[in-house]
């Protein structure tokens, strides 16, 4: 059995993170560390972890590290950078779900988390974990900067269409939907339900963060540098995220190119790529691990629209952050996430 | 007092108008006709009429004309044409909520609505029933295709920027959310609870009706033919649109020049176009006859942002509706739509 | 035209008030004062107050007094008996929307409240809001304690029947679920999207204080003191509530007995009684001023089973208010509050 | 592996069923028979089934039922009286989650069902699947009738204290709310998101077919006869029940003595008896086979008052299904039903 911890156990994504590592066969959880609801029960703050004895842990990063294989790090931006160079120096891995070590280029963080970075030695040796593109370097690493939910969502759509040159690099447009728990657990009068209920706006046009980990990741693919336009939209649901993209495809790009492109998921547990025009809807996905995507070449307009969805606490952040782990640990990589989604 | 009658009463726009019409201080409604439910209290229906003892009448429509100063036909598309010629014939004049004379080119018509059009020769005397663009014509007018409800919250944020030139009319995208209630009052397992709640999902993608209405008047605006992206999306609400529209654009355009651009509606009672930055929500306009638009221009990724929201059954259909009858009745154009949003 | 003042314009009941208010042809609102946000616009906090250009006041109690023919006070209980007194001594007529000021005996209030009343002075000429039971003691009335929200539910719903003594005043079980906004506008966990949505719980079960109030009006009604149960639940709606209240009938009672009590509600604007075992539903009444109420007399079970439902911040807050201050400046009880609800 | 298929795979509860029993480790599924879409992937009509190529089956009783250890028929009532006999006569098991199978007295079930029962020879060999009070007789049945979701809800919380004695047997009330997927995938007005969205409607007061299936149950426990009040209402949630219930307590008993009587559940793996007045939510069960209960002794008013609750899909019908698999076959109960409840 592995051992794993989670520092930060109580907020949606360490929550979520909690019930998935539960189901996992094999690991055992050594602590599951909060800030806020330290000496108390999981079950207390989450009712729904019946059987649980958990106690949840002081955030003792030495003894937290020295306990466990595999750290999972579920703080705000900022706290990671400043946990994981203690975590990694007593010897865990960590899995770090903040943007924290997501990025190449430390200056590219500052200028969009507007804020230092705390621990810019440590991002030559993290690794980007998104599995279908960097599995190889994942198995290796002691640091995984494991994908926001936004970014999982546009990057898997797009990466093979700019791998494989079938549309512009220039002019993307990244429509996105996301549930509400995307926005964490918090008390933030703009996620109580009677302001999110029954609407829908636009948030952070031109300066989300996520566009720039989109662009990083799109640019390696596309061998040039990208530039889009990322406009996130809050829906009145809790879970999952839809992203419409809009693409110009290169002169003569047929259908079947496109599919062509797609091809190198055809081995990829948790990317399932639609027939025929199918398109993927949230519900599709919610509960599981998987990403759906679908596309429709628009001739008439002259335009690519593709559709993608995940489940934004799995796929888009605790799913996938277990994904990284088994390949990590050399498991099977669907151990834990082979579950159907849930549909209802 | 001006004799109204509703045709279609009791699908959710009829239902809505019913709603509006109720409220007028200067229409007395002699017909509510209903092909489903003849001969039943609407109240029956809708049992929000509480005060009401209207009696649904058959859709008998020389009486419904006769006794009628305007009639306004909420019918399925194909049903509208084939009403129209006898309720002109008899001398109403008709605002009718389908798509059925919306278009100047029956050809276009035929060709998005899959099916011949049922009374060509009536398309040169009807009127588009946008009062921002046609107020002068519609005052006139014994037929009004009063406009759609993703084209109305598209083409009134587009209008200006395309006919003031500060944009590109090539490329654009238009990405709308709609409530369900747009897909009407129906046994569709589509739009059934357990199917919508908890999900987004695109549909029609380069296929939907509405892209051919609002090209059409956009290319009014732009003097030249525009050819767009137009994705709509089903969200869980009840009520409301927001679209999210991309756009280059040209050299040289300043935020300021944009602003100049909207100042078109300046003295529109409906128009409602937020400052430096701030966007509009579906919450911010439900249950007002109101549009908001808003916009960021992205300088970094070379595009103009639009977001616009309205009430699909207000300005979306009904409010509309009604705007038009106070246009040709020469009454007040706010009068029964002046109430301020739900906001819950 | 009445000039009159809202105190605590910005929470929910507040801005509702504001939307009702803003809508009456007889009233001017000469101050709309907000603890939080004065010197800001009224639309920056609530965007769907588009048309306004009102500009939050500070909380001066004499100056809107002064300027007042009435004054609405929407604070939180306990802030409301420390404002009225000197509203009163300025001249101003006072409707409160807190609990302070709708109980007759200070003890009651301060045992249910776990607080002392501030201004136990003030009761003995406070009226009790509800004008179906107290409509000439509220005419004359300088001081409204306006009821509660699941209060005016079950109380119309039970009173006829208590006062003509076809249910036992014992045992009566009141189950109410309410929509979130009855909870106001704050920032607290419990009430953030991904907390109510998809979910529903009781609360408050033995000791919520509306109880009191409900016991109150009913012991008055039944000329014995009633003890009954009364469970609030929350569901993921953002407004109205349906209670579902369960008594025992006297022997030999008939539907028609029933029906009889409830005939005192014939000439009642607001409060609509529905026929044969019909049933309202939320839906029925959101977005009005009306209190819907149905049975079924269940002679299997000895039960009578009665619904009602009502709009939390219209019949249950705002409307009653503006009802009430109809009837206290001698307008049509109806006005500002005849629309049809929304049903979508 | 145990052979098992499901009739009826593409309603909401065969669907779940499958999800179920695809991440169960001891069974295989060799049919998955569907009236509506058979000769299609299942994966065509849930998507979420994204790994599978399962291809729905015509309904050929014969041949299910020898190519099965176990049958799960999830057919409207009516339908599965129809088709059990043939099931069982060529050798299956049947679990039979419609109504047909759960009663005593066929006379009973027809007057609750209003039509007549088609096997009334089955109904003394069928055995009532709620493992919590009939494990044994489970374990050796040929024909189980599984528990309605409602009734589960409301059995489970109100069993122990009928049989312990400590509540009256007269005058309980059970007021429950459900989540819409209860009424199946259906295309019903009733059903359609804006007609469910932001309401809530009690329906069926005094007729709903599940009273007579808790009166059965709970009859039994007392050792009486039990009748009693049972109201359902809809509320806008996909899954889910949470039943409020309200009996009298028998006199001098205390809070230690109705725990007493829930210690029966001591070692039920699925059952969670809430401590010290805390009570369940319907997101603590939601997506796992739990039940919760809870219980306020209020003692001013002399109530006990009950709250349970269940995913109605689960432990309300697909999760009990194969808890009775589970026992049937000798296998852990808990296999493939112990993961953690989803929360979000």
């Amino acid at each position: 059995m592995v051992k794993v911890s989670v520092v930060g156990a109580t907020g949606y994504a360490g929550a979520e993170l909690m019930r998935l590592l539960a189901a996992h066969k094999q690991v055992s959880i050594v602590h599951a560390a909060s800030k806020s609801y330290a000496g108390r029960k999981l079950s207390d703050v989450y009712p729904s972890f019946s059987g649980g004895d958990i106690i949840l842990d002081d955030m003792d990063f030495k003894k937290i590290s020295a306990d466990s294989d595999i750290v999972f790090t579920c703080l705000p931006h900022g706290a990671s950078s400043a946990a994981a160079p203690e975590l990694i120096r007593c010897g865990a891995r960590v899995i770090d779900l903040s943007g924290d070590f997501r990025y190449r280029d430390a200056d590219v963080y500052e200028a969009w988390y507007h804020m230092p970075h705390g621990a810019r030695e440590l991002l030559s040796q993290s690794v980007y974990g998104m599995p279908e593109i960097y599995r190889k370097r994942i198995a290796q690493a002691g640091l995984i900067g494991n994908p926001g939910c936004y970014t999982t969502c546009a990057i898997l759509a797009l990466y093979p269409l700019l791998k494989e040159g079938v549309i512009d690099a220039k002019g993307i447009v990244i429509d996105a939907k996301s549930g509400v728990s995307g926005a964490g657990r918090s008390e933030k009068l703009a996620n109580a339900f009677c302001e999110v209920d029954e609407s829908v706006k636009a948030y952070g046009v031109g300066t989300h963060r996520h566009t720039s980990e989109i662009e990083q990741e799109l640019s390696y693919a596309a061998g040039e540098t990208v530039v889009l336009s990322f406009t996130p939209h809050l829906v009145p649901i809790k879970r999952g995220i839809i992203s419409t993209i809009y693409a110009s495809p290169k002169t003569g790009v047929t259908e079947s190119d496109i599919r062509d492109a797609y091809a190198m998921y055809e081995d990829e547990p948790f990317v399932k790529v639609y027939d025929d025009g199918a398109l993927p809807e949230i519900k599709h996905v919610n509960g599981s691990n998987n990403l759906g995507v679908g596309f429709v070449l628009d001739k008439r307009a002259g335009r690519l629209v593709v559709v993608s969805c995940l489940d934004n606490l799995i796929k888009g952040a605790a799913g996938q952050a277990v994904q990284n782990m088994n390949i990590m640990c050399g498991f099977d990589e669907r151990e834990g996430l082979s579950n159907t989604g849930w549909y209802l």
